[in-house]
């Protein structure tokens, strides 16, 4: 095990020697960077999020404020923009975990692999890990399950993403200060999630014995020193100088995610923006801190072409960022902002042939529910009425929840798209929706509830938006910038340039 | 008449003062800018031009080298790039119209109006009427006719961009020294071109007599001053010094615009790029100039959703460009250039969900004709065959000019497919092509020929490409920039803001 050790440390010196000798040879103002480190940094991380995202968002609340154009968001005042391609290394369209190791430690990888290299041998050390070892107090934050691919690529190192086990025993193991938003996805581990090949072991110190005797890694994560808060009245109490926590929303959804923003009850719940209010208390010390703030369920609303649910996410990440930059006001000369994201989910395009040159964006208020709660709707539907549907049922639960159909909110329905639903509808009572490349049925409704797809379909095209995938897209992403240093992330760069210039800020500290 | 004008001033003066009060009340590092004017100026638009269409040709020379991610463009190798919203005074999403105006006059106005205010009254002043005031040279190039919507927005002001015979009139009036690219689509005029109520005599000074005499627009700007040159040896000869000249393109396509360089034989053409390289060799003098260039077709191509054809006109947008960093190379220190859209058109995203998170860039490279030509073959084939037309030639056709069906190119057709294929041909030749909102004709085949459509479809979803309109979006479009004054053109903006800053940096000349 001790030689294995080495051999890892090894090969990782030799892999931050290739790092920094490509740093040296390629011309950039990170070269001659010189100013001192910011002792506040946050790192946005809007998964799925692309430059039309935010945009429909602006557009969406410029439309309900009566403007002709948009309502900027909190994160596109940040005065310092630039943008980013994403391919990962053996694919162009890339995935949240070889994005996100490009995100988090400056190097190209294979899509699904978290912080290793491309063969999935050698561990890459990450921004947040770099931070710790410069004396930051280190938080990670996300709306989605915290040992999901994005949040993982900063504090483990994994072969394969599905290895969330593994991927929880290294959350604790990191020994950062703060986590905080869903829930672990896999805490009793199976063969999926924890494979032999593990690295989970690498640079993170011998405490093997805890696993050996325990195998939740939850309670391993306490043996570990770590506290869970689980209730909103103990969330509430956390308070600067509380360490080594673990903070998950009391209400979860699906996938051990936070609840989309459209689906929950107005307060009852710790939204993204409070886990990242926390977050400043909590890690505010002399010695600064970094958090990583992820945005997770843009990217699911996305894949499902959710048009309404997707821009309630990006105004609930806005939300947080809305947190650091009130707090970059009373410390404007010792912090940086990072407003990122990982790939464009969605292919979304504020443009619909059937449309033309039409927008409503207004429209999309009228939808009072995702398409993942609806969905649970018709399954629920059709659990109760297996032989007898009825599609007059199915088109007053999408008047309901979508408007659809109804003619005072402007939302009548051609006899095209009446077909449409029709032809769902009862795909949804009859069909296991099946993923088929190539095929008609795929087209139509990808891997989702054909039903509930099709509305949102019909309620984004009313809109004026368009999708043309339900995976992700190359389409380069934006970055805004606000602080010290932030005039490295202006321009056309590569994702990896990003963690790149963030080393070189924080190298001096 | 003289009456009118004198109105005209005075409504002008308006405008202009609350356009600079509009500029001061506004906070930005335009209000503190005080550099020397710059004695080039290169403000090249790409019509059309969004993120992905960019990124989409650099993914397609980055997979024809055999690279892993992208071999970047020219464009894209400036260092400074913001972006900005597009959104017209009357529509969100714009036109080349609308957006022209703001990209001319730093002014929103409606669309289809051309340099005016949104109410079509008052004549909007344009930075190259500014740059002519301040003793620049100004030269106009665009690879579609020269009187087309965005050129004219610089030298014209008309109410409807239709009135093209208007706007003809106007670019002699303008007294610009250098237009090149297409040619004057309505040089006779007609009732539709040359409405009574317009505006063309706006401060250009009295000439009426000239235009009493002659109609012909052509004519009429030879009596005015100008050479027009048509023949490649005559527009070799043309050299440093020469002025007033209107150089057009010796073939011409459709709608008097430049061929599409998909279509052009080798060298036997005039490209855009030696437009703007004579531009160059005729404006260069100790006043300096002022050179406008449009890629007007990456617009027209993706109306059609016509991906390689796209691609091969950014790329020869991205010679062009080329051009002025070259002359940028000898003159760093007193040239701007300026690489900027003005909107994005087709919703291009490089995704489809046919495809997953695959992509094939490289097979676009086996289309050997545009949309537009092979619509004509197309045509041309149904005048032949009225009745006795054969799926089988049809298939012949495509796999010749897109490689559809050819498996030595990996390019078979799917079942899915080789129906979408079979149904357009028919619909090709039996239907009139109507443009009908909401219906599934036009959402499959817009108003272009069903046949032509769903190849480049096809040819582009199997490259993983796809497209949500055959219109325009609203998603916000980037500005590469280098030299003088290039940093106010960082950060998220409006367009109005890009003539605001280009107007502020010539200020003080």
């Amino acid at each position: 095990m001790v030689h294995f050790k080495i051999q890892l440390k090894q090969i990782l010196a030799i892999v931050f020697l290739l790092t920094s000798l490509s740093s040296i040879a390629q011309p950039s103002e990170r070269d001659t960077y010189k100013e001192e480190a910011p002792k506040y940094i946050f790192y946005f991380i809007g998964d799925g999020m692309g430059l039309s995202h935010t945009n429909a968002a602006e557009a969406y609340l410029g439309t309900l404020e009566g403007l002709s154009g948009i309502k900027r968001l909190q994160l596109s005042s940040l005065p310092n923009q630039g943008f980013y391609t994403t391919y990962a290394l053996d694919r162009f369209i890339t995935d949240s975990a070889a994005a996100g190791t490009a995100l988090a430690t400056g190097e190209k990888t294979t899509v699904n692999t978290i912080s290793m290299d491309g063969d999935r041998l050698v561990p890459l050390k990450t921004i947040a890990e770099m931070a710790k070892e410069k004396g930051y107090k280190v938080g990670i934050v996300s709306s989605v399950s915290i040992d999901h691919a994005t949040p993982a690529t900063f504090y483990a190192h994994q072969p394969t993403r599905n290895m969330y086990y593994n991927i929880s025993l290294d959350l604790s193991k990191s020994g950062f200060n703060y986590f905080a938003g869903g829930g672990f996805k896999h805490p009793e581990g199976d063969a999926k999630t924890s494979e032999k090949n593990s690295l989970s072991n690498f640079g993170m110190g011998a405490d093997d014995e805890i696993e050996e005797k325990e195998t939740n890694s939850m309670k391993i994560a306490e043996q570990r020193g770590y506290t869970f808060v689980t209730t909103l009245n103990d969330f509430e109490k956390l308070k600067k100088g509380d360490d080594k926590i673990i903070a998950i929303a009391p209400k979860l959804g699906g996938g051990s995610a936070l609840p989309y923003s459209i689906d929950q009850e107005n307060g009852a719940d710790i939204s993204l923006a409070d886990f990242t209010a926390k977050g400043i208390d909590i890690l505010d010390n002399p010695n600064g801190f970094f958090m990583m703030v992820e945005g997770g369920k843009i990217d699911w609303a996305s894949h499902a072409n959710d048009a309404a649910t997707v821009i309630k996410e990006v105004l609930q990440f806005d939300n947080a960022v809305a947190k650091a930059i009130e707090f970059y006001k009373q410390h404007p000369s010792e912090t940086l902002i990072l407003v990122a994201g990982d790939h464009e989910t969605g292919g979304l395009a504020m443009g619909f042939s059937g449309s033309h040159y039409d927008s409503s964006f207004g429209l999309l208020q009228y939808q009072n529910i995702s398409y993942e709660a609806f969905s649970d709707k018709i399954a629920r539907y059709k659990e109760k009425h297996p032989k007898n549907y009825d599609i007059a049922d199915g088109l007053e639960m999408v008047k309901a929840h979508f408007g659809l159909g109804d003619a005072s909110k402007e939302l009548q329905l051609s006899p095209f798209e009446m077909q449409q639903l029709k032809d769902a509808f009862v795909k949804s009572m009859t069909y296991e929706a099946k993923m088929t490349k190539n095929d008609q049925f795929y087209l139509l409704y990808g891997s989702y509830d054909p039903f509930t797809v099709t509305a949102c379909h019909i309620l984004s095209q009313k809109a004026g938006i368009g999708w043309t995938s339900y995976s992700h897209t190359a389409s380069p992403i934006p970055v805004r910038s606000i602080g010290v240093g932030a005039q490295l992330f202006t321009g056309y760069f590569d994702n990896t340039d990003l963690p790149k210039n963030l080393m070189k800020i924080i190298e001096n500290k």
